[in-house]
């Protein structure tokens, strides 16, 4: 038999995935894979029932003209300049396979999401990390000299993450200004992954394409927004171009290669939700609800021995506990993520977990119970 | 500024995308690419608006439990080595990801179907293409002696697709058995795209997998049997492993970095939907309709003074006309596909011309009478 390649063989189910899998054969509550519990909101689920029967065929592989057109206007960039894709992780990996290849290094942070790594490898680079600052006082932290530090002739691009999975950190506009510094000193491209740019629970986030519009490219997710992650329809808002002669021509090109189109009915309703969504404040109801279920487990946490980090955005929390693990706490019929998926050249935090916080009430209350089990048994 | 990778530069919109856009700048009749006129059935877009609502979040990366199983019955094939892919390109592309890399040469026939050679070149691979035999009197024909000939030390894989994809060619089983043989004998893996696979106007054909399945990898897509091209509900079939454990665990994972899962709802509802269309005699339904629409075409062309070979398979039909090309045809009212797509080592046939017909009786009559009128005029 011949074998798979190097790259195929390492690959391999993700934490997320494993989790899931686990949660539903011990019957766990899933504070796990990033989905929420609730509904995708009514004006989104009956655009899509319309659009089913209406627009079922291939789409342009930049995305349907009103989806890119509506997630333009969202943004305050140029539809032309916007593509359409598969979810944000087919955005990210578009961006893999068209920014770097063999020879080149992307600096990234760690913890480090999921995909980064292995995206980067299959694209044939290098990934370097990071590490966040850590302290129990202060939660986590940029370390903008060690970043700088990391840089070597071989850097191609900058990957971050803002607001930031699985820390929760949103980098201020002095911390995103010394980044595009560094970025334009060394003529690095950045990748900036802000899937939940409507998820803060402060200051809105300010988004690196503000301040460095001629290298950043900003990957963005209706799945996150609006609570439906199954559906696969996420964007990448490019460098502008000419008339859309620019980079997106080309960003469009290598996503063709990958699923060809998002699916065209989906995508019709995304276009027809995001202006809705805006004027409905949609986003601020959600931003409410969350950062009350951030406080409801994030205080039945600490009451268990935790030391939680608050979150400025995104739906997860961490924490670190001396006496919890993710592989038996599922056992236990919690389901969490292990810090150590999210380290691949730096040990993990002793006892960190990631926590979403994205289920409902109840589900969060039953949890806590659980580990309170747990707690009290140990 | 930075600047894009070579490979991304190379990346540019498709030629079916292009003569799409063309159509609707022309206000022409698309007869280009290849998604259907007709809506897709009842059956599926019922369960689509059913799990519109239900099934909105992630689903595993190797695709919803029911709809592998649902794939593998329809297949004849174990349901734990079938991967769900979001449409047959992204699973050409997680394939061609898993099999080959840099140093590696894959194999191919000419005319070859578009997304072959830029996945190839994404890998890091060499395509290698044979061309197909042409004769007006005979039409399409496979030339083993060639193919045997164009295996070297280097080569990895053979990329098929059966019905073929523009010839309409169906390869016989003793067509079948000599590539398997080449293929053991210089072991090498088979990907074997099939999304034609109920497409057909004679005897069933038969798949590689049936002949090869230890290293056959077969390509399927519910967009094409379904009618739903922009839906991205894909298959890969790969060679079965001991419960799940052989290489569909490392196609999954590569796959999870590609989309990482296909849009969850309209996985439902094709798993709901598979047994359904078998059950109630769709595909036939389908084949006696597109049948006659070919027949309807093929004759007005051979009345217009081309030579049409009559595919065995798929919903295209190739042509030869002295005085025609795509490129004047469109901007007449009529789309069609230049041979030269298909062409990337070898020159076109003179003339070539791929037509569809899974489009209307009244398109395919209205672009006949455009197409009289351009011939009357020359």
């Amino acid at each position: 038999m011949p074998e798979l390649l190097p790259r195929a063989r390492a690959s391999r189910e993700s934490v997320f995935a494993r989790m899931s899998r686990l949660a539903a054969h011990y019957g766990a509550v899933n504070l796990g894979q990033g989905f929420p519990a609730d509904s995708p909101p009514a004006f989104l689920l009956e655009a899509a029932r319309r659009a089913v029967g209406t627009l079922d065929q291939y789409s342009p592989p930049a995305g349907l003209p009103a989806l890119r057109d509506a997630i333009g206007v969202d943004l305050g960039v140029d539809g032309a300049d916007v593509i359409v894709t598969s979810g944000a992780t087919e955005a990210l990996n578009v961006l893999a396979l068209s920014l770097y290849g063999p020879g080149d290094e992307v600096l990234m942070l760690e913890p480090v999401f999921d995909v980064y790594v292995p995206q980067t490898l299959l694209a044939g680079a290098v990934p370097v990390t990071v590490p966040m600052q850590l302290s129990s006082a202060g939660g986590w932290s940029l370390d903008l000299e060690a970043l700088k530090a990391a840089v070597t002739p071989r850097t191609r691009a900058l990957l971050l993450n803002s607001p930031y999975n699985p820390t929760g950190t949103i980098f201020s506009r002095e911390e995103l200004a010394g980044i595009v510094t560094l970025a334009r000193k060394h003529d690095l491209w950045i990748i900036s992954d802000e899937v939940y740019d409507e998820l803060y629970f402060g200051e809105r986030p300010v988004s690196l394409r503000e301040l460095a519009p001629e290298r950043t490219f900003t990957v963005g997710s209706a799945g996150k927004r609006l609570e439906a992650t199954g559906w696969r329809v996420g964007w990448i808002a490019c460098p502008p171009g000419e008339a859309g002669a620019g980079v997106a021509a080309n960003i469009a090109g290598v996503r063709q290669q990958g699923s060809f189109c998002s699916p065209t009915p989906l995508q019709a309703a995304v276009a027809s939700a995001l202006p809705i969504a805006r004027a409905e404040g949609f986003y601020e109801g959600l931003r409410a609800e969350y950062s009350a279920r951030q406080t409801l487990l994030a205080d039945g946490l600490r009451g268990l021995g935790a030391t939680v980090f608050m979150p400025r955005g995104t739906y997860f929390l961490t924490a670190l506990h001396p006496d919890w693990s993710a592989e038996t706490l599922v056992e236990r019929g919690v389901a969490v993520i292990p810090g150590e998926a999210f380290y691949w050249q730096h040990p993990a935090p002793q006892g960190l977990l990631r926590v979403a916080f994205c289920k409902s009430r109840d589900e969060i209350a039953r949890a806590l119970e659980r580990l309170s089990a747990v707690t009290a048994a140990s």
